[in-house]
């Protein structure tokens, strides 16, 4: 089939594409990052674009206006293209170039030069590097040259067994006699087997790098590690290119079973890879001292990693095809450092509840303590474990974007410009944004923020309608195609000349969210015979959670109403978790424990989430007394 | 470089070689075998052909007459193409057709249907086949795919640990949910860890097979066993194709040197891929259903086998590069059985003490005797082992080849027309050949024969010079170039129109090679402080040994001279040994315990070999008193 070629401007990049290929996919190809929050489904309007020349074809959408189709504009996502074309990208489509790093996702990067979590562990990189002064053979030593390495190293490092591939067998005469039998041997662990996975003349010691990456549906972060030292060198983030097709990963994961899981696997794995050599260039490391790469992140995203199938996950029963994947080498999936480093995926529990959980019990330590515990990671799918050192149990609720990006029109993640903190100030409601620029749109904390204070401001009731308010306000309520909404931002403050406003439509999507959150939380705390204060710990998780506001999640009814030295933000769990997984040994198989030790608890099989659902589809709750123990 | 066509005729094969490419090389590519003995050093002759068309270089050899030059002869190891060629290959040089298997490699296949050797080990193939009916996927019971196959097998096989590759665990969602979740997994051992190598929809159980290998210098042996009823289906044999290099290890490993390992491993393995590819049709077994292949050979064959650097071996201290390599997909090294077949290599001893001694050691059950044992493997190597449960001793002594192929005139492989039998009827030295056919030359067991019969007829004296007879037999000897010899068989009776016969030197050759292998079974029973006699199995391996004549071998002081009823041929001892690691897997464990608990003592080391192997100078021996005891 013929190629067209697609060039953007002013970016002036060209991709060359199939007929038929969305404008959306070619920026891809392009390597361009635009907005896009639908995922492709023609309903958030965020994907204009100028065809300036050549032709397209395609449904007009009702997200253009007559004169903006007039002058060309389609959405991107909804026209295909037939022949060569010249592209223009308006400036409030286009993000930004895709760079190594997103300047708005390095927030979530999370770096902290040394690991904070100190356990009994003792240091044993999960790919340790190893000198050798071989004794020399004579005819009274004649041991062949692999066993003279394995037996040696066997015995250094106390492993049971080791293993080593073929092509390393075979390097092993010519580079022993050359370097006088002084090599480095780097040895990884794969399950219960050591791999002497290379073998270097002379002492590289002290060059041992890893990578530890939490692969966020939104964000992906990535740290540069010293195996030796055990220190964070440097941290990368950056949006997570499948952004393209969709938010969520069920819109990833439908897109998978279309184009093949392979197209999801190669845009998480270029990012990654651009991640890394970042990382590598910045900080002077050779990518062949790079020894290995550890991963968490949910299910789907494990699975785009290794390219396995997801179909099953999103559809009952929701059985992923693996949640405890085999140390592979990490080149087999194109993960570009050493050629023979491996790649590790921590072990998730179920299709919904994946390895950022586990590593961030492992990182709290959930499973080693007496005391009851509760790990949550909101997102759009939040994910919940309960427990202590003699049972886990986890679940997860579906709560759609509405506590992320709130709608298609003001919604947005947290880039330059979001609003996100919004607070009363000389009975002024006001706002905060990300670099303190005129606002583009709101983002997940600020959403929060903005329905605490609309209740507390009573220009809401518990049930998230509007109170038309006497004095103060009134101006700000205003209807929306029909629905009442509160203007945060006027048409005069907004980057986009637009104003940045909250629906009653809106408010009841964010209600329903936390609701599901809460409804789950609630049903493992009735199964298990307990109350939310037997809960001594409360851990919030995730990159989100970093940002949001303690008091007015409880006000909301999002989290429970503990004393507030019960709660704990946690930060990427995920990526800590990673870490301790990366240097210690016995975290390795500490994970995998968690893993077969944490039961999940499927929700479509309780018969009264819906009952509970139904409870908490109030501010805060329809129990109000639950929540005034402030 | 430009390539040039060689053709040969009368088979009609061409080959495209390079300029300077031998003719001998080339015959190689056209896949024709022929009569080659030296290895391409241009001493034995045999390897003559006839330039029809075209030109050639290359030294004049003393090996032609000046009638063969002028009739175009050359030989093909010493003459090098210049353009394109048509050669003749006379019927003496044209061995044959390389087919699947050899006829006459054929009576070194060592079929016995059902393996004899009985132990208390319980029947476990290191490949099983295990059929599964998993329970299906519902919300109670929702584990990931990978873990619900992995987690069956490992509780059905009981195995510690198991390990999946990723192409094998991609494919579960499809073949599980095709299939209802009845599947066949196909389960390798791998060191200490069981990998599911495999997934079939549906019940394969009963198709499991295996291909065991004794990788010999001169003759390959594959056989075809099944792995559920441990039965041996069939077996083939071939001559091994690197001969082109040298009837030696020595020679091909000079070979390897010069032209890469890659080379002489890919002969080897073609031949293997023909028995197999003929075993597989000869019985109507699909390649799929063929999950593992055994190997067992001497040290230099397991390098080739697996393409590893050999320039050691031959070198003091003559270190190997693995005398233990790890299971591998056998795919890797080009063997063409299940694409995801495992090839396992059997662990030997040293770079002169093979897989074939472990696996020997194994099948004789040496290492679990109270008693003390000797094996000895008689070839151009002469491979030994003492020993008994508490220890093991072995050592290698270079007889050289005149124990198998007395000379370039008159030697040859145990082909059809070789004199394998000499004897005397009526007064009469007669002979019998292989096929009763005329005689071609003289193999192996005929030379052992020959010297003892020699002897006994007072032909010759105890150190190997003729006697002068004073009536019967006196005609039969007579000088070859200067040289006096005995002639065997007549120009007359020979199939070659010249005679067969055995001088002087060549008696001295076998005298030599048989006081080599005697010395160092000598000075193995001196440093343990034992006697001759405190053995109580004598043990006899090889192909060769299973034809030769015991009174004659101790006549000619080849072998102690022990009470008879100690002493045993076991044949093919590799590839009983090789076959028993195939069916149970303790014997897998054990042979590598068998490897670590065998010392390996190099001769070269032994001060008193010298004077050990002068007094093996004679026939028998200097102390005729040890080969008294009849």
């Amino acid at each position: 089939m013929s190629e067209y070629s697609v060039t953007f401007q002013p970016q002036n990049k060209t991709a060359r594409v199939k007929k038929g290929t969305t404008l959306l996919e070619a920026t891809q190809k392009a390597q361009i990052t635009i907005n896009n929050i639908c995922g492709g489904d023609g309903i958030c309007g965020r994907c204009k674009m100028i065809v300036k020349k050549g032709r397209v074809y395609g449904e007009v959408s009702s997200k253009l206006t007559r004169e903006e189709i007039q002058q060309g504009f389609v959405l991107a996502c909804q026209t295909f293209i037939k022949n060569d074309l010249v592209i223009e990208i308006p400036e409030e489509t286009w993000a930004k170039e895709k760079i190594i790093a997103d300047e708005d996702a390095e927030r979530f990067r999370d770096f902290e030069q040394v690991l904070l979590y100190k356990k009994e562990y003792i240091p044993s990189p999960l790919i340790a590097k190893i000198y050798l002064e071989l004794e020399k053979p004579s005819l009274s030593n004649n041991n062949a040259d692999q066993q003279r390495v394995c037996d040696t190293v066997r015995k250094k490092l106390k492993y049971r067994s080791t293993q080593m591939g073929l092509k390393i067998i075979k390097s092993l005469p010519k580079i022993l006699r050359e370097h006088d039998y002084r090599i480095t041997a780097t040895v990884g662990l794969r399950r219960d087997i050591a791999e002497i996975m290379n073998i270097e003349g002379g002492n590289t010691e002290d060059k041992n790098y890893m990578i530890v990456v939490d692969m966020g549906t939104t964000t992906i972060v990535a740290h540069l590690v010293d195996a030796n030292s055990m220190r964070t060198i440097d941290a990368k983030a950056c949006f997570n290119s499948q952004g393209i097709y969709g938010r969520e990963v069920t819109g990833r994961m439908i897109a998978a079973e279309r184009k093949g899981t392979a197209e999801l696997q190669q845009l998480l794995i270029d990012d990654i890879n651009r991640l890394i050599g970042g990382l590598a260039k910045d900080n002077k490391v050779n990518l062949k001292y790079i020894t290995a790469i550890v991963c968490a992140g949910n299910t789907a995203m494990g699975h785009f990693l290794l390219g396995l199938p997801t179909q099953n996950i999103r559809r009952s029963p929701y059985i992923p095809t693996s949640v405890a994947p085999p140390p592979l080498r990490a080149a087999e999936v194109g993960i570009e450092i050493n050629p023979r480093g491996l790649l590790y995926s921590l072990p998730g529990i179920s299709g919904w509840v994946g390895s950022d959980i586990t590593a961030g019990i492992l990182a709290t330590g959930i499973n080693e303590k007496e005391e009851l515990s509760m790990l949550i990671d909101i997102g759009t799918n939040g994910e919940i474990v309960i427990g202590n050192k003699e049972w886990l149990v986890s679940c997860s609720a579906s709560a759609g974007p509405a506590l992320e990006v709130i709608n298609e029109e003001c919604g947005m993640r947290a880039e330059k410009g979001a609003i996100e903190k919004v607070y009363v100030e000389n009975r002024e409601i006001k706002y905060k944004t990300i670099g303190d620029l005129p606002p583009r749109g709101i983002c997940g904390s600020g959403i929060i923020d903005l329905v605490s204070v609309l209740l507390n401001e009573k220009l809401i009731d518990r049930s998230g309608k509007f109170i038309i308010p006497k004095e103060r306000n009134s101006d700000r309520i205003q209807y929306f195609d029909g629905i009442r909404g509160f203007i945060i931002a006027d048409s005069q403050q907004s980057q986009t000349r637009k104003p940045v406003f909250i629906t009653e439509a809106d408010i009841e999507s964010v209600i329903t969210a936390k609701a599901a959150i809460f409804a789950a939380m609630s049903i493992l705390i009735g199964r298990l015979e307990l109350d939310f204060l037997d809960i001594k710990h409360f851990y919030i998780a995730g990159a989100f959670g970093n940002y949001i506001n303690i008091e007015n999640s409880i006000n909301i009814g999002l989290i429970p109403d503990l004393p507030r030295d019960r709660i704990e933000f946690v930060g990427n769990a995920s990526i800590k978790g990673a870490k301790i997984v990366a240097f210690y040994k016995q975290a390795f198989y500490k994970v995998e424990k968690i893993r077969e030790r944490t039961t999940y608890y499927d929700l479509m099989g309780a018969n009264d989430y819906v009952e509970e659902f139904k409870k908490a589809m109030f501010l805060p709750h329809t129990d109000i007394e639950m929540f005034r123990r402030k």
